[in-house]
């Protein structure tokens, strides 16, 4: 499945227990699109960056799961090289 | 050891050998920053974004590796929050 990995903007502050909570939602949406896994995500609570890593058939699938769980990423890219 | 994700923009086209070989280079510098570890990376070719994930003492120590292999990054990001 190819991976993504997708930018959210604007979170300054975010908290642990924040970033938990949002990654949850996204696991529990995800079931609704076929494919879609949200690996692992980073926070910097200074700059307000999340980094979502997700495997999906496609950006547009990774962004509705991001969507219904109500915090739709400002970037999604495909990274098909990876180490 | 704090993590760090940094930014690459302008690797438009970048292949699979081209990031192996990035990535070499960062793991044979980083034995001269003292606690530097580059762990992963992820490349975009048709954005030319790759992103680095790295394991360091500081943000000027993940750049003076990166600068020493060639390659500055355009941001390093703390990421003090993980999943």
């Amino acid at each position: 499945m190819p991976q993504f990995m997708d930018v959210h903007h604007g979170m300054k502050g975010i908290t642990a227990e924040q970033l938990r909570e949002a990654h949850n939602a996204d696991l529990a949406i995800e079931k609704e699109e076929k494919g879609v896994h949200f690996e692992r995500a980073w926070a910097d609570p200074e700059s307000g960056t999340v980094y979502c890593l997700s495997a999906a058939p496609s950006a547009d699938a990774v962004q509705r799961v991001h969507e219904r769980a109500g915090h739709p990423a400002d970037e999604v890219h495909p990274v098909p090289l990876s180490i």
